[in-house]
């Protein structure tokens, strides 16, 4: 195993989240082979790509996984250099605040100090370079007192599926060279008429869902805003290693509440003021993509010349009067005849046929899927 | 084998044209398994339907088919019934005068008086009793003189892919209490102007393509308005059942023109005008259906409460905001979210993607599928 790295200094563990449930991107994404672990883009998986990205920042073995029981043992088996017992598979799904959370006390016991990345692990990222220059800036940051650090995306579009961050003032001085912002607020994802003023306003960003704090910082943050969760929490950390901990972890987790890390400590923190709170946003500047629909991957691989766009190594295609189409039909020649803006995929055992509109509705496909009982396509 | 039929005191030898390229219900259909071959609707093949619905009028054993290299085997497979030396495969496509005639030639040696009836094998009948009725009042009337009989289809919409006839006055009298009219003339596929016009004028049906005659009249008709041809058919027919039949059939047969029988023969023979050119129209009220595109199979397969049809056997449909969708998909649960008239048709080695609209120019792909060079699918 190698050295454990250091950023500047500091001690730097990344928490990858990789708890999703497999309906964006169905029927490629399934309960068990959630959008995490397929590969959607490049030759690696996501979550293979989101470990790659960090290894200039930080050592596999410093990082953990905090995922579901579906998914942990293709994790497992996907990042073979993040040691077994980091990955952590939640009893039922909590949302981030629990998840975040648990990762923290336990990383608290060992070594406080320590600054904890959260880090979604179904997005894309096209500059690595730069992606490591800013969370290596914004680690420094974390590291410099209680400070809370979110990355913010600079909107391209009145987008309503994304939470949005209140840039304040100016912090002085930024940290090399990355321009740095109080944060204001957070705001939860907005109807089309306030989007369009967020963006008209420019002091906006989404919210890239990336946070980086120490474990004390945290810890503390838990204690202040969720004491009851904090409680819970520890009580769990305090077992980890020891015989009893699957069935504390069991028994105790459920018990949290059900909670975003936004809701839970962020938006709570920075009611203080942006002078008070010690929450600062840097720029996700690094080509994000969080890749959040069928209409988001199309729109990812196409280039400007061919706007229709096969997937799965397809054998061929044959389009006529045909443009802004998403097809995945692995080993089958295609044949595109005055269709435009279409989302059609095909799996082994099911064929889904939506428009770019509506593919970010496929979830209610799912749920139609999951009331009739067919488990099978779960 | 059965004993000859005889509608009245009248012989009747179907003929049964099979010469389809596999274009129009593409990817399903190829070259080596046109639409004539396949089950689109009900459980036999299409063209074991047209026998079928014909063997209330005819013993199979006087049927012919006249078809082409790529579909010979598998109709002589499919229709055991018809004598393998009355499966002929044309040496090259020559639209459909030559193979009429053809079997004209070939009965007038044998049987002139036969009354001939061309079918096209890939049409759909609901009402067989109505077909028997209707055919058995042609045969009759192709049989009391040297009458050629069309069967024409009320148009219901201003289709511009079918022929029309005109129709004349009412033949006195009418047969067996269906209604005859003379024959003014045939007309060409219609623009659209046209077609409307002809749809108000009341007077004019579709053509079919369900013809009868005796073979006598059928090649003295083609003596008269096709010699070169009649010539060359002659020889052909002389060999018939010789041991040089394969090689002269091979090499003189693709002198014929290429021309439609409509062109060749009816509508030089309608130019005589209605009272001399001996032309009746008998309705074709019996449910026709010509399934000329993946549209026409939809409407037709489509019922009122759930137009979105799922075909082939399909283990599963959610539908969510989606109407008028034709699936093809075998074997695969379909989920339709939010997209109305399309076509989408799935075989093992390709995925067509269109409209409704468009799914008369899926021969467009083919082409283009040709020219690439791809032959496996075609």
């Amino acid at each position: 195993m190698s050295k454990t790295k250091e950023v500047g200094a500091v001690r730097f563990a990344p928490v990858i989240l990789a708890g999703g449930s497999g309906t964006r991107f169905w029927p490629r994404s399934r309960r068990a082979r959630a959008k995490q672990v397929l590969t959607l883009e490049g030759e690696r998986t996501m979550i293979q790509e989101t470990l790659a990205r960090l290894e200039p920042l930080a050592t596999a073995s410093d990082a953990w996984v905090i995922t579901n029981a579906w998914l942990h043992d293709v994790i497992v088996e996907q990042l073979p250099k993040i040691p077994e017992k980091h990955v952590l598979a939640e009893p039922c799904a909590r949302n981030t605040a629990p998840a975040c959370a648990l990762a923290a006390f336990l990383l608290e016991r060992e070594a406080p100090e320590t600054v904890l990345g959260i880090f979604p692990s179904d997005h894309v990222v096209a500059d690595k370079k730069r992606f490591t220059e800013v969370i290596a800036a914004g680690v420094k940051l974390a590291a410099a007192g209680a400070n809370i650090v979110v990355l913010g995306v600079k909107p391209t579009r009145p987008e309503t599926g994304y939470g949005y961050i209140e840039q304040g003032s100016s912090a002085e001085g930024g940290t090399d060279g990355i321009h740095v912002h109080r944060v204001k607020s957070f705001r939860e994802k907005p109807d089309m008429v306030t989007a369009e003023t967020f963006l008209k306003a420019g002091n906006f960003a989404w919210n890239s869902g990336i946070f980086l704090w120490s474990a004390k910082t945290l810890t503390a943050a838990v204690r202040e805003h969720a004491p009851e969760m904090a409680a819970i929490l520890e009580k769990i950390a305090a077992e980890y290693g020891a015989k009893d901990f699957a069935e504390v972890f069991a028994r105790e987790y459920p018990k949290c509440e059900n909670i975003s890390v936004d809701y839970a400590i962020l938006e709570q923190q920075s009611a203080k003021g942006e002078g008070r709170s010690n929450i600062y946003c840097l720029p996700a500047d690094f080509g994000w993509n969080d890749l959040g629909s069928w209409a988001s991957l199309h729109e990812h691989l196409r280039d400007a010349e061919e706007d229709n766009v096969m997937d799965g190594a397809t054998t061929g295609l044959f389009a006529i009067d045909a443009s802004g189409n998403y097809v995945y039909a692995p080993g089958k020649t295609v044949a595109l005849l005055g269709v435009e803006g279409l989302v059609v995929v095909e799996t082994p055992d099911a064929l889904l046929i939506t428009t770019q509109e509506r593919s970010q509705d496929v979830s209610k496909i799912v749920r139609a899927v999951h009331e009739s009982g067919r488990e099978d396509l779960i």
